[in-house]
């Protein structure tokens, strides 16, 4: 999940629409691990009265759970036995530091179950699932929603309604692109990610793990950390420099408020996308740098930021929509043809 | 003029307040250049019941200007001969390409008058007043108020209110290094430098010129040159990327819809400074580089930056006060403590 929630679509506007998607048969769902994503997507399919209980290592938050009457235990191996018996789609809701053990866990006591997660990167996600040759009962997501916030105190119910939701869809690229066709198995947990985003009315945004990990890393991640560069270089102009900051210096290094922590949980896990993102944003400014020493001015970079921004600013009220039936037709070209221009996919 | 007028203190509070300068004495004011900030000023200025005359190269801006009954002419030699007759203070508030003209101008039909400028970088104005010998009645000036917007259509009163107004007291700070006294006729126009700020309502902030021009590099110049680094980073990440874009991008992004030729008014009338924060962001960008590659981590960086982020959150609401008789006692000794702090002057 991402705490940069706050929608450049306007999602709340396809979100009152009807839900293209949301038709689409959700299966029990076990959450592992109650945080901010896991609590408030347990929430939300109580409320659209879809099956779902939940583990969590910690005890208060099982309690808390259990106070409000949600189904929740301490006892993973319960939790995912229980996921076997009643064919559960399970959602990896932890920090990417215990993904490993989850998913060793889930095939000691699932071992046919749907997998999918929520972690804000996919490609770290994806190499432990390969590693564990689970590739064929996984499909990856991102549903970019949340806050600064962490923990059962802080799940809301409505919190995925109109955001991003983003499916990796790496088997059916690779296999489509090599002619084979796409694992049954695999296409019905693709079915069944896709049907929890829907439920919880997010947009699903189809890309594969790298072209989610580049464009998060371009947009996000790279970001974080020119706000922590540009905000270190001004504080070492002093107070006067402080006193004198204005809109620019506050708007450009807002997100140097975000915990390091939870920033290096993305750039770490996302390091060799991050690296090329940095690498370009490096390159520019030196180049703005040895242009401004040699001729007195940066223009170049001046105007081809500026363009950027302009086409950022320009990009549809809506994404555009794209209609498949997994599986069936041209469907992998509709999901690439939706990544390759940002657009949602609508599922029938 | 900087259009970064987002106040990072409170200064409505401040400007609701009884304003402590405010009873310096304000004489008549030429403005050169009726533009957002001259005309502006105008329309303050006339409020106050200050004499204020204009002068602007284009005709339709004067009688535009006339049309609402203000005084103002295309002659340039006309308005600086009225404002040696009349014993004005002179505001250049022109394009800083043109600077070197209207002090040409000045030394011929105005050669008593006090001169002051509202540019957005101080050492290059005060450069091409050095070069013309008129440093003695020359003290610049920073308003940093504005908008994207230009002209005199743009112009509104009530611009400068509670905004900081960059006091430049070189010469100050040099005589006073020296242990010499500090021209009398300096003195006067400090005086009424002050005196025209206090009257719009602004916060008396001393900077030298080197200081403020360094300060403004690292908290706008600089920002805006990241902004358009890291728009153009993202763009190249195509329509998923943008279509991915939340609150860090928009954010982080924000100033780079900014006019190319606006920020490079900036940046090329302030290359060193401009270089020396341009090659710290550079630094920390690197080193973050350096140790994601090597150790997988980039948090010495997200650390520093956090810091930097929560001391500018911990600024005091207000700005310290420090009160001076210009010209008597420790008074050079308060601006530089102002100064050193981002504090503002009253005068008494």
């Amino acid at each position: 999940m991402s705490i940069d929630n706050s929608p450049s679509f306007d999602n709340s506007a396809a979100a009152s629409a009807a839900r293209p998607s949301a038709h689409l048969p959700v299966p029990p769902v076990c959450v592992l691990g109650m945080g901010l994503i896991g609590g408030s997507m347990m929430r939300d399919l109580r409320a659209a009265g879809v099956e779902c209980f939940g583990w969590n290592r910690s005890e208060p938050t099982v309690e808390a759970a259990r106070a409000e009457g949600f189904d929740a235990t301490t006892d993973l191996a319960a939790a995912l036995t229980r996921a076997e018996e009643n064919g559960a789609l399970i959602v990896i809701g932890t920090p990417m530091t215990v993904v490993g053990r989850m998913l060793d866990a889930i095939a000691e006591h699932a071992p046919t179950c749907g997998i999918t997660d929520v972690v804000s990167v996919k490609g770290a996600v994806a190499e432990e699932v390969a590693a564990r040759g689970m590739s064929e009962r996984f499909v990856g997501a991102h549903p970019m929603a949340g806050s600064a916030q962490a923990g059962w105190d802080a799940t809301v119910e409505g919190l995925f309604d109109g955001a991003p939701w983003v499916l990796a869809y790496d088997l059916a690229d690779e296999y489509g692109a090599a002619g084979k066709a796409v694992p049954g198995r695999w296409l019905e947990v693709f079915a069944q990610v896709a049907a929890l985003g829907a439920a919880l009315g997010s947009q699903l945004i189809p890309a594969t793990s790298a072209r989610h990990d580049d464009a998060v890393a371009r947009v996000s991640h790279v970001p974080h950390l020119a706000a922590y560069a540009v905000a270190t270089a001004g504080d070492a102009g002093g107070a006067l420099a402080i006193s004198l900051a204005a809109g620019s210096f506050r708007d450009g290094t807002r997100v140097a408020a975000a915990a390091p922590e939870m920033v290096m949980s993305w750039c770490e896990n996302n390091t060799t996308p991050v690296l090329t993102a940095l690498d370009d944003v490096i390159a520019h400014l030196t180049a703005a740098r040895e242009q401004l020493a040699s001729s007195g001015t940066a223009i170049d970079l001046a105007q081809m930021g500026h363009r950027s921004r302009e086409r950022y600013e320009a990009r549809p009220a809506s994404r555009p929509v794209f209609r498949l039936r997994i599986g069936e037709g041209q469907w992998i070209q509709q999901l690439r043809l939706a990544e390759n221009v940002g657009g949602q996919v609508e599922i029938f």
